[in-house]
Order: C-alpha cells, then structure tokens, then sequence
C-alpha cells in the first residue's frame, strides 16, 4: 500500500483525533514524508503528548497553527513551505474544532459567534492560506482525478451537524455546535464545488462518536477505531466523494 | 377566511420582502389585530414607505429592533408586551437578513462572523427574547396542535441556504451567505424539535429568486407574487410541517 500522500497536515493536533491522526499516519508502513502536526501551542503543557509522539518520528513537524488567527496560519504556511521546498501541500485535514451545549435558552451572542469561527469559519481560512500550497501538490504530482495523495481538505465534521438528522433522530440541543457544522459542510461543499476544476478534492467527514475530551467516556468508539476508519475512507476518496459527507466507515450521511 | 394570526412580527420590514409582508397582512379582509413592523430605525430615511404604510392602517404598529442588540431586542419586547397587554404573540417572522458574495479567495474574518451574527444569531436572539409571548400565545389560545394563528416562528431562509443544492446545482460561490443561511437553517430545526412539545412551529421559508434590493432586478419574481405565496403556505402549516423548509409555493427543499 502506498502512502495515504506525501505531505499531511493536522490542525489541533496535540489531543484526541488529531492526536490519533498523527501517531497511525507516522506509524503506518507507508508513512508520509512530512507529517505537519500543528496546534495553538505546541510547546506548552497541552503539547506534551504530540512533543513526545514527534521525537519518535522524525516525519512529524510540530507547527504552531491558531486556526482564527491570521497572522499565525500565515506563519504557518511559511513553515510548511520551508520543509517542502518546492513540493506543494497535497493533504489538508481541519481537525481543530470545539464544542458547546448551549440550548435557546442559555446560549448567548459571544458563545455563538466564537464556536462559528472556530469551527466553520477557521477551516475556510487556512484551507484559503494553504491554497498556493495546494495548489502547487494538485499541477505537481502528474496525476490526473481528485484524491488525497494529489491535494485534498478534509473537514472534520460531526453527524450533529446533519441538520435532516436533527428533528426526530438525534435531538441534542447544542445550538452553537450545530449551527457552526452546518455552516462548516456548507463551506465543504462550496470549496468542492470552487476548487475540483484546480483539482482539489474536499470532503466532510464525522468521525463517529468517539471517547475523547469532547466525545466523553460515553462514547461507544475508541479514538484508534474511529482514526483507522478515517484514514481508510481517505485513501479510497475521489471525483465521486468530493462535496460528500461521509462517516468513519464510509457511510453517505444526509445534509 | 380567519386571520392569519392575530398578531405577527415582521422583522427587516421597512423593505422588501418585509415590507410585503406588512402591507399585504394589513390590507388582507381579515388583518391581523396587531402587525409589529420592525426594523433598526423605523423613525430614520429608510423607514420612510413603512411609516407611510403604518400611516394607512392602524393595526400596524411601527417598534424599533436591531436584531443583533440585545438591549435594542428587549426594549421591542417591552413596547410589543404593552399593545398585546395580556395576550401572547402568535407569529414571529424573522425575516431580517443580509447577503454577501465572497468568494474563498476574496472572503475574510470579519465579514464572515458579521454575516453569521445577523443571518443566523439574529433569528435565535429574537425568537429566544420573544418566547414568554410567544409561549403565552400557545397556551392561551385554545388550540391543539402547531400553527401561525396558534404560536409560530418562521425564518425567511433562501435556497441557496440548502448544502444539497450547493454542488452541482446551485454553485454561487457566496460563501458568508450560504453558510450562514445553513447555520440558519439547523437553528429552525433545534427550535422545531426544541419548541413543539410547548406548541410552537418553527418553519424555514424560502421565498424565491425575488426582485427586491438583494434579489436584483433579475429575478423573476415580484415581491407581492413571493409574498402572496408565502402567506398561503404559513396559512397552511401544520404538525408535519414544523421543522420544514418550505419554498413560497409550499415545495419542500432538500437540507
């Protein structure tokens, strides 16, 4: 099996899927050549556990990436660009997202408006400032279609956000949450819609309900299933699953 | 034919779609006891035709409503509370709205959270605001079941809000809108699941393409066809249509 690509970059990556997505694609027998593994502060105490999972791997590239801030996605890229060379980004994955339980009842403007940049406008803007890296991956690699080892974004979405699934079938009231994932698979299919004639492939993917700190110890899947599941939809994505939602198996899940 | 609901919200009525709306309940046989035509300055140069149609018809009451302010919300409670004395209020249009055409390339922060807090946090602020009238009206009136004349919230939405239609179909690359409308669109559906068990509806309506300051002079739609339309289908939702999004003819769009 060849790699999922040649370059991968992880944003919130330092804990919980991001985590995971760093460790099997570094651990795979076919690892990337460079393994971007970025989150707000890499070297503080949240960036322990990537820190330790980096020093076994020399692919893994710790990057500082604050996905609503500009000047540090910015910085980013220029750190990206500098371990690449002149070789593009082929794959993108906005994995940093937050959540929130709000009902109407106690939600509140500021809450509301803070989880829609992080989680539907913060993917737009790094895959925007990423795109000339992209970009380069999609004209470099000689080949032909739309996949993840030629250059994709992959937004790592939530079936909480499936707003056919919120009436009768999963009636969590999180307001904020699921506002900002279906705006977040809107941009996912507008960027499908932009970027397949440059040959980017964009896909949302909801990872199941997974045991992390946001998925709680009541979540029926361990992160290593959910992760394995991920990355073996990944590989098999094309002209076909570009604009889709997808879950961790591969299931079309309904907008 | 009874009233549609004894009294209606319109917010963003001082043009458009919501000025229609206003002048075409007022001048129905069976008006309305109280229109609410809100807008942010019905006194300034904008509010000119809405005053003069208040002008024509008492049962239009004219109530100042920036529905991003929560100050600018609650006192638009308050002189609403004050004409409906101890009735509730039946019907709340959130109508108000902006639009924006950025593309990835050209699209930034601000704009984005802008866009959102109006499109998407407007609708949510209003309606949560307005619940104890609205929650008075359900359970005063006498009635079983969900519709306009009982309590109701609708959210003037768009097709271009609809992630099915974004690829392929309809690929305006309008990024802040469409996300935006999405986000508006999974808020009617958590407050239809949220709100019916208290006997309140909440619909997203679709108007069409329309002719009006956003819609352009392209639009194949007149503003009184679109608006005609529109209250026919309020007239005619029900239990099964509360969490729907509904086009101005009644056809049912995909999310």
């Amino acid at each position: 099996m060849s790699a999922l690509a040649r370059s991968v970059l992880v944003t919130g990556s330092n804990r919980g899927i991001g985590l995971e997505l760093v460790r099997q694609l570094a651990a795979s027998p076919q690892p990337p050549q460079h393994i971007f593994a970025t989150c707000r502060d890499p070297e503080g105490p949240r960036g322990k556990a990537l820190r330790e999972l980096a020093a076994q791997h020399p692919s893994i590239k710790l990057v500082q990436l604050d996905t609503v801030n500009l000047a540090s996605i910015r910085g980013a890229v220029r750190a990206v660009e500098s371990h690449l060379k002149d070789q593009g980004l082929n794959l993108l994955i906005n994995n940093a997202g937050v959540s929130s339980h709000a009902t109407l009842r106690s939600l509140d403007l500021q809450e509301m408006l803070s989880i829609f940049a992080t989680n539907a406008v913060g993917p737009i803007q790094v895959a925007k400032e990423f795109l000339p890296l992209l970009d380069k991956a999609a004209k470099g690699m000689g080949k032909e279609g739309l996949s993840c080892s030629r250059a994709a974004v992959i937004n790592v979405s939530t079936k909480l956000g499936s707003i056919g699934l919120c009436l009768g079938v999963l009636e969590a009231p999180m307001y904020p949450y699921r506002a900002s994932k279906a705006a977040q698979n809107m941009v996912t299919r507008c960027m499908a819609a932009e970027l397949r004639d440059q040959g980017i492939l964009c896909t949302a993917i909801h990872p199941g309900w997974v045991k992390t700190d946001m998925g709680t110890e009541k979540a029926p899947l361990t992160v290593e299933q959910s992760v394995r599941g991920i990355l073996s939809v990944l590989a098999g994505l094309s002209q076909e699953t570009s604009g889709a939602f997808l879950d961790w198996e591969g299931n079309s899940l309904p907008w």
